[in-house]
């Protein structure tokens, strides 16, 4: 265990995704779980007012904590935080709403930060479908301008909750690799939020990546799930698509008062219309031993307890996702 | 005249503002006058989406005529425009409205290149009255916010369109220099768009700068005006505020069809309501010998002629924006 702790403490450590209630409180729990930079991706289903305002909420958070955390727009900015002992801080977005009908506004909130941008929350947008949509048609026409502009200006595009069909058009469409920023197998638990091997294998066959999610409603044992039953999703993925393309996904999304207002806004379509998912009221906890940011090192311990190799380990924690977003948003 | 070329081709030239039907032919005007970098403020009434167009419309041109264009967010910049031999776009708005509710919003369209802002059009805002508002109550508790916040991220406070009142609310609460970017002395022709001598010497007191405006209706003989009446106005100002706080604002405004929705949009409160000037159907020109930025240079040779210095002129030219703009902007 000594030996997993000093391996955490040495890696870079980059969360795929986490959308918690942001404060002191989480921003300290990021330095005590080793996370050197996460994908901070809260809007939702924010139209161009909330996508800016979102942005002039991380620059207040920014200023106001920045003995705990630095802004990140390469991976340059992410080696920073590691030396610095802070964590780094790329903004997300979980659906294209607030570029809203302006292709042209993915390079400016590029250059405002937004360095991951997933094509379709829950349902269908102006790009795709998400995976809770009626039909899922595809990539729009002008979804396929959406994913040729994230290229362009170096937008990682982010393939989570959106529609199957739509992601196997986004990789296909795609002149760069694309992510599954935090999700779990279907083959291991069959449930919609989860994604076939077909898929996963596609994403990674086009040099993309997997972020592998504590979602515990998507591993077989549900809120009973372990540490344990985290890593075996993670075994599944990286035998089905090999150790280059497998990193961490957590999905934290901490401190929401439950229920409230975040989840009933995250699960209705377009956050005030139908309810699409039993989230909002369900009890979702992420697997036992792993329930809060600051254990991220029982990950690492799990990992070495199953005898992978330090150089795997370093891929899986933190290599893997930088070497992507250091191809897609260049040097 | 040869010395006076000479002078011209060697200044840095800013111009204060301009707000030409933007194309390829302005942007070799420029070129062929000498303007180093130019406040290019297009935008008069435009909500949050308008300001954002207006990046985005930047972005493209910038990018569509790099051979001729560079943006500019720092005097280093002006400076490397100068050593390229092409000119420098510091974007600026004609209004704070783009800004909408969210003072926050300033400093991420300062990020985005907006280097300049004028607080009001002509008409009430948000902030505090323009010169043709009914009644001007002066600079408003929100304005107060706006002007420290652009004071705070580096924003020139722009009071040309702005009314008397609020003009010097503005300057006594700013903590920094502000402008009146393209204005004419109110002592030598008596029309409302022009400034009070009280008013000139209250900005330049505060270390700001005086913009002299190439707009004939503003000078004594309106259309049948010369550079000379121009460099006679720049001679009333030049006397009462000193030689260090006086710059050109040329005001052009070239190539939009007269008359035309440009015009009309300028002229109608918030662009669409009530009409307030005769600007949108009168004859509006330039004084003759420039009434093209390509004639700039004959400006330089009027103040050569008059045998003022070339320190001085110099000055006049851009040195006494650049030294505002070093301060304001910061290094």
């Amino acid at each position: 265990m000594e030996r997993a702790s000093a391996l955490h403490a040495r890696a870079v450590v980059f969360d795929g995704l986490s959308t918690c209630n942001w404060s002191r409180t989480i921003f300290e729990e990021m330095k005590a779980g080793g996370v050197t930079a996460v994908n901070a991706a809260s809007v939702l289903w924010e139209d161009l007012r909330g996508g800016l305002d979102n942005i002039s909420d991380w620059r207040r958070m920014l200023a106001e904590n920045a003995d705990l955390l630095r802004p990140v727009k390469t991976v340059a900015d992410i080696h920073a935080a590691k030396r610095e002992g802070r964590t780094g801080i790329s903004i997300g977005w979980q659906n294209t709403s607030p570029i809203e009908d302006r292709l042209q506004d993915i390079g400016i909130f590029k250059d405002l930060g937004v360095g991951i941008m997933q094509l379709t929350y829950n349902t269908q947008n102006y790009s795709g479908a998400g995976y809770l949509e009626l039909t899922d048609s595809g990539l729009t026409g002008f979804g396929r301008e959406v994913v040729h502009e994230m290229n362009r200006v170096g937008v990682l595009c982010d393939l989570s909750h959106v529609g199957e069909k739509t992601s196997f058009d986004a990789i296909a469409w795609s002149r760069q690799p694309c992510a599954i920023s935090h999700v779990l197998p279907r083959a291991l638990h069959d449930v919609p939020r989860n994604k076939t091997d077909a898929l996963l294998k596609a994403c990674a066959e086009a040099d993309g990546i997997i972020g592998i999610s504590l979602f515990a409603p998507g591993l077989r044992r549900g809120n009973d799930a372990t540490v344990e039953d985290y890593i075996d999703a993670m075994e599944h993925v990286l035998a089905l698509v090999g150790e280059d393309h497998v990193g961490l996904g957590a999905d934290f999304s901490l401190d929401h008062p439950r229920p409230g207002p975040y989840q009933n806004y995250a699960s209705r379509d377009k956050g005030t219309a139908r309810n699409l998912t039993e989230f909002a009221t369900a009890k979702i906890s992420k697997p036992r031993g792993i329930q809060r940011i600051h254990e991220m090192p029982h990950i690492t311990a799990a990992m070495v307890k199953r005898g992978w190799s330090e150089d795997l380990i370093l891929k899986l924690l933190g290599r893997n996702w930088l070497k992507l977003l250091e191809r897609v948003w260049g040097g």
